[in-house]
């Protein structure tokens, strides 16, 4: 372990400092301080622009940047880029996504695109007084906040409602302004906080100013925009005849949707598989969400507690069949932005927005929402019939064959053998073993 | 918008193949291309081993790879790599660690370390018998996964326990095999799964197998691990003397401390703000998750599940104040691996790992665990003394003067009006559009 001790002002050292003072406890200093310039974009003011995204920034870090086509969205042909760690993910999107457009594609919608902020304060007042401030405050708040919003009107968002939440039965003397917003093509975050800090100060000034009141009622405790927006909802689904399924996985199309109905049932009612059921609709969504540089934190935390809204985590698909039809649907909330944040500056993201056609914020919605379902139907097809092994795993052998060192005729060898084969990564070492042993006899 | 048609083969095509081809409706054809194209690792062969990451690969997709340092976690100062887009990630990590580098730093436990998986299968035969056959199954099982298990016991880990679960009552004739798994230092779902799967087939074979039973009445429905994993937890906590907190963003530290412990109780009684603080903490952990080659949407999917356990979203973390201490808790699952997957075949995922001296998966949670914390802190603080914005637009302030193309100059006139004040997108852009305004008059 490196040595590491305390050390003061290390963001103000230069990029070349840091990384000095990072490597110098590792073996091989000169190898490690490569490998971070290698990764350095060779243009210095995009690179610049790229390490000025965070702090104490060393190099960029890779993931693949790959892309999904064969999307069919609402009738139209989209490439989705995808950004993923993960092998299989852009495999099963794009399987998903050619199967679907046989079938009519994906069905989507977003009816409201409604983002949340909140001003928590501590009132010590009269409760009914302060319920009864609520249309005085809610216009003197929107007055104030004019200069900030001017803009944002202006390209048809501003502020929607002002409400006063009663939280005190909960919280001793706690209550909310429960602010909601419509932020047009940006997600929105820096407008919602900023307009909410003004607000914060606002507060206070109203109750001084307002008959009635003291002024020292009311403390203003945070000021923040909330992850959860159960009314920023995308809607997508897929649907066709059963017996226009074919044989999906090389099972009988009643079979496949008896199975594939049954397994999504079964994430409405059970929290450990319902967890590894949406983490498969994330695979899909954020592969969208980072090539379109937003926030994927922000997303998660606000569709996993949309998951839990009934008192338990579910399911955020629901798969059924009737009168001979086979229907797949996802309802998520998805608070995107295709303005703003990095969206423009990221040179990858820009260039993502533009292979999709620079959609609104509404058509990213759409498009995430439904490489979300495509990924969900892709891994729940796998499960009810080959099992999900078979197809990540034969995705996942070149990272295997790296990782044993395998030279180009192994590699093909290890090919050839489980060509039609199951591979696990024992199968592999055992087979590679094997191979070498006989070599060196 | 590019008129993209439906390809067939498209996974087929080479790199440049693909790259024209999704490129081939944008106007600036070959700019798009060489802007994939310097994204591309100089040296051929690591561009290969990352672009088989994933599937059609066009290029690498950057974020930027900073540290935070000065964590002193469990008593080792500690430089931990961040991977994040976010601006005031790393600032606030770094900040918060130094702050509490101070007060005694981190004190992180792992106790268990148990993954789970499924075998979910419909039963309908007799429900006693399948009860009473539990022993004689998981002994049946592990037997029969002894080929695929033997690595993993030489390394400390194996199958721990293999129960049926009823859930027939939720849903006709639906049972479950809940396997649990130690996977030591791996993540273990490529082991897990294996296993699985190999259940699948010996469920059946043991019901045709075992006097009593005909046969045909287990189907093996899905086998896969689950990503909830209540009994995989890391705790990490903070706590000093309320005196030694100092001035905490200017503010008195009892009045700090009061205002800190409401926030975070307002995290546990509102979805809306909890969603919000759990994102805060997840902003630390997966910036070291990215950073070290784990996959974020498996763990955000089993912490935020994790959150609502109760029947209501809440926060994760906890705060309170007693006895003149202060003391700030997170607990946390985190199923992380730092064996197999990408950790030693991602170049930069592995420098991490050296940085952070080569941990064992369940140091990686504490570490994990404690950056969480750090930004939960760091954001916390902000929010109940001078609000989010001022740290976190000065840490946008790059990204803002390079939307508005502002040149060295204008940077530095920027810079010097808005030390000590207040900065928002929408006073920038006055600024800036001021300045302009004078210069060509």
């Amino acid at each position: 372990m490196p040595p590491y001790n305390l050390y003061k002002g290390f963001s103000k050292l230069s990029p070349q400092e840091k990384r000095r003072l990072v490597l110098s406890g590792l073996e091989d200093v000169s190898v490690a301080e490569e490998t971070l310039l290698s990764f350095q974009h060779p243009d210095g003011q995009t690179q610049k622009v790229l390490s000025e995204f965070s702090e104490n920034t060393l190099s960029n870090y890779v993931l693949p940047y790959g892309v999904a086509p064969n999307f069919l969205i609402n009738g139209k042909v989209t490439m989705v880029p995808m950004v993923t760690e993960e092998s299989s993910v852009v495999a099963a999107a794009s399987s998903a996504a050619a199967f679907w457009a046989g079938r009519g594609g994906f069905a989507a919608t977003v009816d409201n695109m409604e983002k949340v902020g909140q001003l928590h304060f501590i009132y010590s007042g009269d409760v009914s007084a302060l319920m009864l401030a609520e249309g005085g405050l809610s216009a003197y708040l929107r007055q104030r906040a004019k200069p900030l919003t001017a803009n944002m009107e202006k390209r048809g968002g501003g502020i929607v409602d002002i409400r006063i939440k009663d939280f005190s039965a909960q919280l001793a003397n706690y209550f909310q302004l429960h602010v909601t917003f419509n932020t047009a093509d940006a997600m929105g975050a820096n407008f919602i906080n900023t307009v909410l800090e003004e607000f914060a100060a606002g507060l206070s000034d109203y109750f001084s100013e307002t008959p009635g009141f003291s002024g020292d009622e009311a403390e203003p405790l945070m000021a923040i925009l909330s992850n959860y927006t159960p009314n920023c909802l995308a809607k997508v689904s897929v649907c066709c005849d059963i017996a226009a399924l074919g044989n999906p996985g090389g099972m009988e199309a009643g079979e496949f949707v008896r199975r594939f109905v049954q397994a999504v049932r079964i994430a409405e009612v059970d929290v450990y598989r319902a967890t590894t059921h949406n983490k498969g609709i994330m695979n899909g969504v954020d592969a969208v969400i980072l090539a379109t540089g937003n926030d994927f934190r922000a997303v998660e935390a606000g569709v996993h507690a949309y998951a839990s809204r009934s008192g338990q985590y579910r399911s955020l698909s629901r798969a059924d069949a009737s009168e001979g039809q086979f229907r797949f649907t996802l309802e998520i909330p998805l608070a995107l932005g295709t303005l703003g944040g990095l969206t423009s500056l990221h040179p990858l993201a820009s260039l993502s927005l533009k292979i999709l056609g620079r959609p609104s914020a509404k058509e990213l919605m759409m498009i995430a929402a439904s490489a979300g379902l495509a990924n969900n139907f892709a891994a729940v097809r796998s499960l009810v019939t080959t099992g999900i092994q078979a197809g990540h795993m034969r995705m996942h052998l070149p990272n295997l064959l790296k990782l044993h060192h395998a030279s180009p005729e192994e590699a093909q060898r290890v090919e050839d053998h489980f060509a039609g084969k199951k591979i696990s990564s024992r199968a592999v070492e055992d087979f590679l073993q094997n191979l070498r042993k006989k070599q060196t006899q």
